[in-house]
């Protein structure tokens, strides 16, 4: 780190004071250290098991007999290796580390189709990678909806030994967040991929490091949505919740990762507020926020102040944004001690915003920008590429996501072998196109109701500049539009700005942000809006 | 074929002498035939769908959109090729051909870690091999419980075009068995493979082509297991009974094929004998019999006569033998026409015997013998292997049942590939007992409760007589044992005989049949009981 940071505590001081002085102590880069990076080694079983997320048994797919997967914790220059023994009886299985650049180890990236072919039932396959810069990420099954199976975890990198991160705290706390459904995630996926599609419903359930529950709360007496019974739970259970133990006026760091299948989340904690610190493994300029939103395959550090009346408990609340579910808030106690945590707080758990209030979640999304002294995007962009997001049907009756009118069905030869080895005729090599109609009306559904299929690949020069329009649009129902999370790995991207209907080269190019673009692995379109994306092509692979 | 049959009718004789004259007429050897053997190509989609085998809806495995999978008829010369494509998610299949002996292609026999590789999501694998033998064959996934999720069909093999069967029938009815469970193949596979063993309980019906009733029963006065209200179905729905449609005063060939998970099944018709004909792709000598058993694996063809009040129809009726579950009998209408189907039998179905009643078992199975002049035995084994049949414990917790103590535990490297090229790392090369301890007590469950797991082979030399033992012995439970079916792939086998308690060779030598053993696929075993099989080592392959 170039900058060390002093154990001061910040948030005794007034708010705008603590957050110029973040401002001003922020700063990263990469100092070479004498520090000796490790190689961390893990071995990991995969196999399903029984276990009750939700205080319902069901199937989750585990790691080592734990269920979320075991938390890998490294060192920034540390070389992490996972034997990953896939121990499933019929399924093959594949590992993706979200986040992590993998410069240098495309075939690590663990992606069926793109950087490896899938390890087969009582085989292994050895992933290994360096991991290069301090953050929260995670890992998952990217193999049909293993990682709604439950096949995830959490990977934290610290600076490399003897440095600090740019901001003080004195503990830390780590919530891996995802959704849950009763129903066999096979069940879940046949059903949406059949024609006419069958939509899986609401989760019954939001996790909070694999715990949840479906079907009485911890908060019973406020929770008007269903009459539901208190939780009886001694806290051995699966289902019990996860606790977040903290002594009084001390500052914790809390890291959210969310990994859900489907859901947007807003996470607050009962009179504490939040300063953000970290997005995606990014710094960013500190912002405080009572609540923040989180899209699946994001993560956010935030700083607390036990700072409340110590004699009492605070709820910790979730809730789903962007969908109108009727699924029970994802509840858990920040736990003051020593109080007993069976010890309730008084006043209502934070109550989740709206969920269609989308101007509250892009005031939240428009506050993330880059820490000072993080890299700056190049000025110009060589190429730009323009993805318009619709959902289409496909032969028919199958309901697919499309971009540019195109639905990726993956070859079954990996892409990262086929194009290393040349290999021509294992996907299509055609390019996709980079645009869509120029008068393609976003408002309205696609007119053309019949996507095709493709397995094309954008091909990028070394050193290109390329920014990516990502394009929301209507979807199959009038006057509808979701909010999408978007993940590109192998690079973090800036995000160069949000904007409302279809993105205009020649209008838009001013609204773009390149003074301090927050830098993200990933980034959400808002409904019937574009989202810019800027990124160097600098870590050849797929 | 040898002998040809005149087209004459069977039953209107009385049966003693019908008995004589099948005798004679039957025989069977390859002729040379002017014949122009065909390829029969198939092109096959294995994918889950959603499916209603009992009127509750469920996933099912199915092929082309079929459940079960479509029917492979060929003539003996043929070939058949199927282009199997895995159109699954995340998981590999394999499909393996029951009772076709793949004479120079054991690479096509279909069984993932012997022949060949489990075929991934998304590729393909082409099946081709000649059927050298008129009979009633099935095919069935061979990778984890693939077979009970649905992935199975039959295969049937008329004589070489011109030549006929050694029995006159008009027409024929192909009926294939199977048990079926409401909950997911993957909680039951997890269940049986989890430490202690999660019993999946009883299967809720049973299938007659895929369809069965299990919340409603098409003959629901006579069930008085449990209150069931009588089924409304119209016919269209994919859970109505498959009706055996018959003209009067004709005979019927009924092929029974059983690919059941667990149960032995007792088929019978009301009111009309059954004449069994053939056995798992070999002439029987005829018998005539009330009802059959038939185990998992095993296929009969039967004739029966349409003889009874032609205004009337007739149930037939499928329960479960060897065990004492709830499931309610598998039932459909043997439908005489012009009868409509609805015009239900007067009388109740027949009446499954009793669970338990192993010497009636044993009385069916002693009348199996082959039919004159069926290949002989040779009269002498030059190799005799005993193979004990345990019920035991894994690891302290894992239910699991072993041969010789012990375990088999499949490489990832197929077998046939790994011996072809000469890889010896990949499985054990010790070959695995060929004997148990003199002093092992069959009537107690083991004394040692830790069988430990094994990927030895036996090898034998091309033209090795072989005697298998198959010794029964008791379960874990105290005075507890089970009938088990055994399949030999690749070989036909004589059945030499069965017999109680241990087998001694030297006490038990003169009780095996040299005369006139039946050639089998499948073969029981019962209870604290032995059967010995001899076959010939003449197809090489695993």
């Amino acid at each position: 780190m170039a900058t060390k940071v002093a154990n001061q505590p910040l948030f005794p001081m007034p708010f705008p004071a603590m957050f110029f002085l973040l401002s001003i102590i922020f700063g990263f880069g990469i100092t070479l250290s004498d520090a000796v990076s490790q190689t961390r080694h893990y071995t990991w079983e995969v196999e399903y098991m029984f276990w009750s997320p939700d205080c319902k048994e069901n199937l989750v797919m585990g790691i080592n007999g734990q269920f979320p997967g075991p938390t890998i914790r490294a060192n920034v220059g540390d070389t992490v290796v996972v034997e990953m023994i896939n121990k499933l009886s019929t399924e093959d299985v594949v590992i993706h580390w979200h986040g992590i650049l993998q410069k240098g180890t495309p075939w690590a990236d663990g992606t069926a189709s793109i950087s490896q072919c899938a390890t087969n039932p009582g085989e292994s396959f050895t992933y290994q990678f360096v991991v290069d810069k301090p953050g929260t990420y995670f890992y998952h099954g990217h193999l049909g909806m293993q990682r709604a199976a439950g096949l995830y975890g959490s990977l934290i990198v610290d600076p490399e030994e003897g440095e600090k991160e740019p901001f003080h705290y004195d503990e830390e706390i780590n919530l891996l967040l995802s959704d849950w459904w009763h129903e066999s995630i096979l069940k879940q996926e046949i059903g949406l991929s059949s024609s006419p599609m069958r939509w899986i419903g609401e989760p019954q359930s939001i996790l909070i490091n694999g715990r949840g529950q479906s079907n009485c709360s911890i908060a019973a007496k406020y929770m008007n949505m269903k009459k539901m019974e208190q939780c009886k739970l001694s806290g051995s259970e699966q289902c019990a919740p996860f606790i977040l133990e903290v002594k009084p006026n001390k500052i914790y760091r809390i890291r959210i990762t969310s990994t859900t299948s489907l859901s947007a989340l807003n996470f607050a904690i009962g009179k504490h507020k939040l300063l953000v610190v970290e997005a995606d493994g990014n710094y960013v300029q500190p912002f405080l926020t009572s609540d923040i939103d989180i899209y699946s395959g994001e993560s956010y550090s935030v700083l607390i102040n036990t700072d409340q009346k110590p004699s009492e408990n605070y709820w910790v609340s979730l809730g789903i944004r962007g969908r109108d579910p009727k699924t029970p808030p994802g509840l858990t106690i920040l736990n003051y001690l020593p109080n007993p945590v069976s010890k309730l707080p008084t006043s209502p758990p934070p109550e989740t915003p709206k969920w269609n209030d989308y101007d509250r979640s892009k005031n939240f999304t428009f506050q993330i920008l880059a820490a000072m002294g993080s890299p700056k995007p190049p000025l110009k962009s060589t190429r730009r590429i323009f993805l318009l997001n619709t959902q289409n049907k496909m032969n028919g009756g199958y309901t697919k996501w499309a971009i540019n009118n195109v639905s990726l069905a993956l070859p079954s030869t990996p892409y990262l072998g086929a194009i290393k080895i040349g290999l021509n005729h294992t996907f299509d090599q055609n390019p996709p196109p980079e645009t869509y109609p120029e008068d393609y009306d976003i408002n309205k559904p696609p007119p053309n109701r019949n996507t095709i299929t493709g397995n094309g690949v954008y091909r990028f020069q070394i050193g290109e500049i390329v920014d990516v329009v990502l394009q929301n649009a209507n979807t199959l129902n009038d006057k509808h539009s979701e909010i999408h999370p978007w993940h590109l790995p192998g690079h973090d991207f800036w995000v160069l700005g949000y904007g409302e209907g279809k993105f205009s080269s020649a209008a838009d190019e001013t609204k773009l942000n390149l003074k301090n673009p927050p830098l993200r692995n990933t980034v959400v379109i808002f409904p019937f809006g574009w989202t810019v994306l800027r990124f160097v092509a600098d870590n050849p692979g797929v």
